[in-house]
């Protein structure tokens, strides 16, 4: 298990990091962390790993893109001073690109999208004792010919690039679903092939679990 | 134009033909026909052939099948009376199939839809003094190769044998589609494929109007 | 067809216009355009013309005479930078002088009418790549020599004078209901004789559309 | 003042009786009486005549025609036991064949309208210590020549000769909205030309009133 | 009648004035007049007086005492110009008295409500072009020897010696009360003694329009 | 005290003994008393007597009279098997005299008031192994020439002529509310001199506990 | 894994169980499982074990005793058929004990509690294709000495002997939280310590979940 | 009784002081106190001692610690200038170190709450013209030996030690309640072992009163 006693864990992201959590503060009791897969991770934890007094916040906002991220990084991922930090965005700034095509000024490309991501992986390093872990944007779709399930393989390809340059921890969420789109069609996970299911959620939980040294049985 | 005067043109289907439609009777003002396309058939029938007086009845039910049509034929399309009858369905037959694949009590297989379907045109088609059309599902993803949109497209295949069998007027709503397919990512008319967007519903509303031979500028 | 690829179409006007769009921006997904005439000449645009990637953007606001969009003129439609503009306001100029007689503060007379009209509309035209479209405010009532209906008239021929004067497309709006109206009662297409029904918006729709050379069976 | 110290009068109608009184029952406090001509006349009777302790009692029911209240005549007239009866119908017989026209279920023709008026009257007066009052509907539009109002002042007629040939109590409700309508444009009294504002609803109560010998300054 | 073609007549008071009247401003359509005694002031002048066009306006603002006056007199008097001006206050002043007597801040007593009734006539009246009437504020008890109606009854002593001494128009409301007190009981007209009925705002208005001068039967 | 371990204390009556109680059964936790005098007496009987386990129930309803209460008695009373019963009614039978006098349908007169009562407890004290208590209705109005509380005097009075025939325990709460009013007015204790605020309600509960023998520093 | 592909598994119980399932059938999507263990159970399930297609509905209800499911066993057990059921019952038999002594009718004390769940067991076992799993009540409290704690432990040792007698699996999930306590005190996992936080339903998922052999890191 | 005529009492503290009163000030009429021992305070006094004239201000804010109400002391005390102060804090102190103990920010460790207290007494106590009493938080747990309860139990010591330094009232709450708790389990009086039932709030109330002189019996 990576993470230690009294660590503060902290994730940022978009709608499914989101989930309806607390504003302006996603932590605390009566489902301030939302009910998606942080508050999974969350229960965990705390259900298996008591002992380690894991404090978890969530600061994700639904429709987000790596630029407004970046807006807010200051108040909500620096003056919050985590030990951890979960960073998984890009959804919208691919998702943007085809659900509204014409509306040009939602787009985030790639170029914005790695230069952004690098900046503020570089700035945020070095702050944190525990580690920081990068988790690609996915698409619940198992065609990988499908346009906007190749765009976010890209955007899924720079995190992975960003990642290695700076070290940090990486999950390829798009992976943990395709595994789990051999057995299901993506309607069975998400609707609108974005927005999980509680069984998407936990896929990503366990993915995220897992890379943290997360064992189910541990006692 | 095949319409006349006076006549009641009542249109039959899911969520898709529903659009919140009046209940217990979707006609009448105030939005009484929903916001689908019903509605916009009504409303260009209205602003372009105001002397025909064309009688627009929505009865589309959010969430039916062919079976959940079959319980309700006699009260919402015998008992109605109506000259022109339109039907739209299977959506809900499929997409449970690939939605909620282990509840198999909700999926409608080919061999009943097709049974069902024909029972109800065999049936309506002598009451009917105008005509009856049969529109088939659709699934708004252009890979043919798509589980969920090749299983509709049998389903479709079934609307047209039925169609030619009874000598009933037949759209094909999903290439009506696939013509701005061709040139939009799905996305950009339903996020979940299957509820379209206004710009979706113009195109159904669009091939249903050009098969009764309605003319855009007609004087 | 006179719209161009990727353009940027922007709607101004009252209540007619607004019909419940997003706030304070009326574009996007979601009904953002409203429920009236602009939605359903965005939802044509994209069904029949998807290649064109026509960006509609609606700015119209209930119970909005000319003084007022000249007071957000600079925000709502300069800084939007529109490739075509098109206005339709005067209902409310001419409606609070019959419903509210007494309180004169919220009467706009012709020549103030006029005279703003005018400055929008020599200010603006020469930003517009596209076209400046100039649509009359109407009345929904068939007999010629109701007061209200008479003054409505005059500010249409204001209007006319002005898309003539600044070379501006023009529609008679008015006169595209006196079509109907041969057939309908005003009560059909607008209890309060103001606000249309989805057909009243279907006359408008259409009105805007034939004007910019819009064909409905193009392919 | 015809009314007598502890009479109950009832008024039946349509929306412009109802005005949102209190259901099922439309007597007692907290605006039980609705907001309209009834609630109107109940004060003025209240608070100029106390002594006579006259029970007003509201049945109007929105949107009813003369053969909705033919429904339930027994139960909200008949089984109520007034001592007077007001009765103000046809708005709603009348405006069904202007607003929905294709609708012909919803139109109630002039012979069916007299023929239930006349049976509705002959077989109440007789139960009626006090009297009887029927009042013409209305339409509050100037113009004679338009569609609508020469209906409606044909049914207006029929209420006039029901009234002259069973003796009852008459008035001639268009003819006081005519006074106003000289000075007021229709907009001013009513936007849809059939629910009066608060002022319309004064030219009903002062023409009720008037017919049953109020007199505003009697002490 | 003393009101004259065009003019404003502004109301300003305490609930009873109110009446869930518009806010900021209380004119125009839609009720924005409130349900009590001012519309139907307005009702009647619309109904009976068409010709003279009066502006009514409404600033009454639930459970505002005297010195709640003076705060917005500039705003929502002065600045609003009025021909006439209508001020009924003094029930919360002493209500407060009797109903929280130990919270003695909420209190006004006679010296303060006297001394500033008088600077706020004295300021007033001289910009108006029509008149200024007081009224008296009341409490719907016929019990002179109760504590309550004996200190509302030198409240409106006060009313009457500075409508004397500043020459405006005066109307005692109690006596209006009174009249009805001898018939009903209090309970009939206001639950509270305080609120009326619409019978108590029936008397109210009637109170008013005699004293303007004011025919039920001019024409 | 005269209460014993484990009895069960159901109180009837109207608003005044309902108080925002949970329908049907007004019982067990979350407020399920009401917010009245019932809750307060169980939260002392609780809290001062908590080895005696008395059974709280409530079933007041809001606006019954004596008659509403004869018409579920069997249900709401015998059938729930209280071992004390404490009877409080006779508001709503007087004061609709007071506040409807026109409706006289709704009026309890004083025959059918002692009558029904004589008649419910004759058929329920033998069943009672506690005992039965009845409570005087009360008005908050410390003149005794008003008219209401004259009348309401008058049913307080059969109230202890019926108690004393059947020796029953008897609580005059008029007489409690009258020591109070001799040092504040009545609208510090009920604006509409029905309903107590929390001080009134002080009142009744004292009044009951200390009829029952409790004693607040017994131990 | 002892679920084997296609079986539906059924959980009945009381809140716990419930967690604002829909009603009245629990499956299928949207939450449709509710917010506790059950959905939790069946996230997991289909993310990590997707190809056995496992159909989890829940039919827990708040506020149950076993004799509440009793009452509804055979329509919410017996008629859907279920392969594997589910059963953890007993908190609200206890807790009514302790909340509302008074209320004795409420109450379910050991011997018709142990009567009634070995009859369900009896009538139900034979019918499940899978098997039977009985998961004893808790009490989020370490102190073994607490009378509500000592009596739940009470009705856990009827579960455990029932499961023994019956042959079915057996869950004590007193012992499961036991676990957690001793690193957390009781209002981290339950501020009543009844409803568990998302931390307390892992741990009870976690249980279920080992006892039907699921492994975590099956791939 | 220690309160004399006129004078302001004015209840600082928590949730359990709060208990959803007026804001920003909690006095006066409809319910303005709260559900709360505040309410119940007010209302005895008001009932038994009407004389008195005792003004009763409730400023009790759900969540806060003795931090909180340091930061609004000068606001919510000082310029309410009371002539007596109750001021019960700690259970937030306390209860955030076992409901959350991650999130140590919200924590108020023992020298802190002691440190913050002794400056409020010292500050506040020269400005009191009546007194000051303070009371200590509880824990509605029988255990001794609970952690909470123990922790509790060492803030309450704090709060004696403060009201022996400084001569204030002193009421021990605990042990106000663990009279009860020798009858009955705490979820009787608290489902959360920290809000009270009503019966609670009678405990607190009779506390406080018979702390200051109140006599159930003086007349």
């Amino acid at each position: 298990m990576l993470l230690q006693k009294g660590q503060k864990l902290l994730f940022i992201g978009d709608s499914i990091t989101d989930c309806d959590r607390a504003k302006p503060v996603g932590e605390g009791l009566f489902g301030a962390l939302g009910k998606g897969y942080v508050s999974l991770v969350d229960s965990l934890l705390q259900a298996i790993y008591p002992e380690l007094g894991i404090r978890v916040v969530n600061t994700g906002l639904s429709g987000n893109t790596v630029v407004d991220l970046e807006a807010r990084w200051q108040e909500d991922v620096i003056d919050r001073k985590p030990d951890w930090l979960v960073v998984m965005i890009g959804t919208n700034d691919v998702w943007r690109q085809y659900d509204t095509p014409f509306i040009t000024d939602g787009h985030v490309y790639k170029d914005q999208y790695e230069a952004t991501l690098r900046k503020l992986v570089a700035e945020t390093k070095p702050h944190l004792q525990g580690g920081l872990v990068l988790m690609t944007p996915f698409f619940i779709e198992s065609n990988e010919q499908d346009a906007m399930r190749r765009t976010m393989d890209e955007y899924g390809a720079i995190v992975r690039s960003v990642a290695a340059d700076y070290g940090t921890q990486f999950i390829d969420t798009q992976a943990a679903f395709n595994e789990v789109l051999k057995e299901l069609y993506s309607a069975t996970l998400a609707w609108d092939r974005v927005h999980p299911t509680q069984a998407g959620h936990a896929v990503l939980a366990r993915a995220f679990l897992n890379k943290i040294g997360f064992e189910w049985n541990r006692n």
